[in-house]
């Protein structure tokens, strides 16, 4: 049998993998749930039949989402991820030796069941003590929490669906409530070749309620056109700043990021500066 | 109908467009030449049903492979192509004031030919009065010719069939003997992700014939895996100097490259730095 995955973008572009075999596929209320073995990228996640992550290349977008924001805070103890049920953003999170606490508030219990038993790779993190997992919608957690985090990591789907108020501004300005003096948001982004306008869109709500709002580039092997962005927004801290030797050497030995990806990544190409109506 | 044209990595990995129709299809000596009209990427070429190029985002490797050298060099004022018979390199070449003369030695006319019919867009600049179109094998033009150059790119396809030669030892001596005193050569250098070992393998190549010897990565929407690699060479100049404000100025409006994207892409990511034999 001749068994491959594919992933339609706009119906005009698609991704497909070979296939070995179907491990999980279940049914939440919020949506359907698979894993597959492939047959050169590891295992792979689907919510709804869109690519969440590989084995192969997840390492890029958790090293991405995690330690910018981690190493651009002078201090990160306690971090909140919303979304993000696979583990992966926690894992890279907990390699920050003075992060004590991560609390994860994932939608969909499913996600983190099926991880759990499929994909250990990002999932096996979730028993480490200095872990929360909280089986909740994110938009209520932050609207009513009286806990406060210095880093908030939004590890969300596409702006459809479930995570569709991920996006807003009523999200943000609840984000902002729960963030330190200092913190920092990093929100999944979108994609620079096909969602221009639901880039500037974000970066408009995060300039209205944060003082620094910026936005990078990582590139998946596994999503469509390989280019994705983080928005970067917080309370104080660049992204620009110096780097602490000392809490990058702990990290130990990454698969993606560096000191000079870590500067790398803001530089943005012409189109998407243009497009996001900033100078080039 | 429901039309796709589909490219396989390593059989277990596609990128699939959907096509409008097929503008052209011939038989050279060297390989099977196509043009499509997709969807919503433009036109797209195919040599041996590998994608060369789309009209929506062929200015991400053009300019990448043009630009960096062109403005890491103090003053070129000659540029040889070797491939790129689609004329998307010689373009951007000729966006540079300084440059008076770029000759394109392109193995197989089909492309060229194919090209001029049908894909104005990289083509058209072929008929500028600086520009020399030579249909001719570059192994053997830059074994035999008495001309020299300032910046030497290496427009070439995977290292299989034709542009077999292009990867080897014997090619970079004479590419070498072809430069002048301050030249450049930047080649068409492969894909990090399924192409580690043949990347180091140019690497050390290069690094046998010339004192400079660099690696950068540009992110196609079109190419399987989406990062991609350019490899930098050269008998002085450094990639990482200080870029010469007037002559940026006088390229226009770009679509990719800017100041800090030459810096960026230069930041490759760790596992591709170990891959390289490089420190992290």
């Amino acid at each position: 049998m001749d068994l491959w995955v594919e992933e339609r973008n706009q119906d005009t572009h698609a991704v497909r993998f070979r296939v070995e075999r179907v491990l999980f596929r279940g049914e939440s209320e919020f949506q359907t749930v698979e894993i597959v073995e492939t047959a050169a990228h590891g295992r792979m996640l689907l919510n709804d039949g869109l690519i969440m992550l590989t084995e192969r290349d997840e390492f890029v977008y958790h090293e991405m989402i995690a330690h910018v924001p981690l190493l651009a805070h002078p201090g990160p103890r306690r971090v909140l991820v919303i979304g993000g049920g696979d583990g992966g953003t926690v894992r890279e999170c907990l390699k920050h030796r003075d992060v004590e606490h991560v609390r994860l508030v994932e939608i969909d219990g499913l996600v983190v069941d099926a991880c759990r038993e499929h994909i250990l790779r990002t999932a096996a993190c979730l028993d480490d003590p200095r872990v929360q997992v909280t089986i909740a919608d994110g938009v209520a957690f932050v609207a009513e929490t009286a806990e406060r985090y210095d880093v908030v990591l939004v590890d969300s789907t596409d702006p459809i669906g479930p995570a569709q108020p991920l996006f807003g501004r009523e999200f943000y300005g609840n984000v902002r409530r729960v963030l330190t003096d200092q913190g920092i948001v990093v929100s999944q982004c979108e994609n620079p070749w096909y969602e221009g306008p639901a880039q500037r869109a974000l970066l408009d709500i995060l300039g209205e309620v944060f003082p620094v709002v910026s936005l990078y580039n990582y590139y998946n092997l596994t999503y469509p056109g390989g280019m994705w962005s983080f928005s970067f927004a917080s309370k104080g801290p660049r992204p620009d700043g110096e780097l602490n030797p000392p809490r990058v050497e702990a990290l130990g030995e990454l698969q993606w990021w560096t000191p000079a990806i870590q500067r790398a990544a803001f530089a943005l190409p012409a189109f998407q500066r243009r497009a996001l109506g900033l100078e080039t």
